[in-house]
C-alpha cells in the first residue's frame, strides 16, 4: 500500500488496533513469560508505543493542527517497538502491527 | 443484540468508534455551529464521555482485573452524553455510537 | 489528617504524585531489578495504578459531574496497588504514595 | 530561571500545573463565558495543551528515550495555547502557566 492511498481514518484504526495488541500482549503474554520479554528496555518500548499511539489518535481525531508531531513520534517509537517485539521473538501480531502503524504514521506526518 | 453476545472485542471497538466520532464532532463540528452546541454542559459532556472512552479502552485491552468499573462509569456517561445530543440536536452519528457504546459497557460491567 | 479536611487541591497533588512515582519507580527501579518486581500481578497494578491517577486528575480538574466515579475505582486501585509494593518490599515512596492517594480519593468519592 | 537550571521534575511540576490549569479554566470559565472564550481555535488550542501537558508527563515521568519529541510538541503547543488565551483575554492564570511550561519543556528538549 502506498503512502500517499493511506487516509487519516485508515492511520486512527491502526493505531487502535496498535495500542490495543501491544497492551493486550504486554499484560497478557509478556509478563506471564518473564526472561527476555520483561527486560526494561523492552517493556518500556511497549509502554511508550502504547501512549504513542494513544496520543496519535487522541490528535488526529480531536482535527489538532499539531497531529503531525504526534505521528512522526509514533512512527519512529513504533519502529523501535517493532524492532525490539523481532528480537525478542514470538511476538508476531505485535510486530505486525507496529510496522503498519509505523507506516501510517510516517503517511500522516508528511 | 442481547448484551449477553457482546464480547470484549466488540465492546474495544465501540469505545473507540465513540472516542474519535465525538472528538472529530466537538471540534469539527460542535465548535463551528456554536449556540446549543457549545453550551457548557454540552460540551462538558463531550469531553467527559471521550475521556471514558480513552480509560476504558485503556483498562481493558490491558486486562485489567479493574476494568468494570471503568465500563460502568463509561455507560452512564455515554448515556448522559447521548442524551444530551439528542436534545442539541444535528448529532445522529453521536447519538447512536454513544447508544451503541452504552450498550456494550453495560454488558462488559456486569 | 482527617479525610473532611482534604481538598480537590489536595488530592489533584497526591494522584499527580502517586502517577509519577509509580511511573519512575516501574521502569527505572521493578524492570531493572527483576524478580518478585516484574511478576505479572504486581506490574499489571502498577499501571492500573498510573491509569487510574491520571483518569482521576483528568476528571477532577475538568470539572466533571462523574469525578465521583474515578475518585473511588482510582482508591480501590491504590489500595491494592499500595498491598502490592508493600508485599514485594523496597518500594516505600510507592507504599506511601499510594496510601495518600487511596485516602484523598476516598474522602473526595463519598 | 535560566533553562539550564530546570530540572525534570521542574518540568513535570509545569506540566502538570498547566494540565490542571487549562481543564479547570476551559470548563469553569471559557464554557460559562461564552463568546471568544468558545471560538473554535481557542478550544482546540486549550484541548492540545492540556493533552500535550498530559503526554510530556507520562513519557518524562516513565524515563523514556522518547521524552524530548513530545516535550519539543509540548513548548510548541504552549507557545500557541498562551497566545490564543493572551488574545483572548480575561485569562492570566493561563497565560502563565503557558509560558512556564513552554520554558520548561524547551529546556528538556534541547
Amino acid at each position: 500500500m502506498a503512502s500517499s492511498t493511506i487516509s487519516k481514518q485508515d492511520c486512527l484504526t491502526n493505531c487502535q488496533e496498535c495500542q490495543t495488541t501491544l497492551a493486550t500482549m504486554l499484560t497478557g503474554n509478556c509478563l506471564q513469560q518473564g526472561g527476555a520479554h520483561v527486560e526494561q528496555n523492552h517493556v518500556k518500548l511497549m509502554l511508550d508505543c502504547m501512549a504513542a499511539c494513544a496520543a496519535c489518535i487522541d490528535f488526529m481525531s480531536r482535527n489538532s493542527d499539531f497531529h503531525k508531531s504526534y505521528c512522526q513520534a509514533c512512527a519512529e517509537i513504533c519502529k523501535a517497538c517493532g524492532d525490539s517485539c523481532e528480537e525478542v521473538g514470538g511476538m508476531d501480531d505485535c510486530v505486525k502491527c507496529c510496522r503498519k502503524c509505523e507506516e501510517s504514521c510516517t503517511a500522516m506526518a508528511s
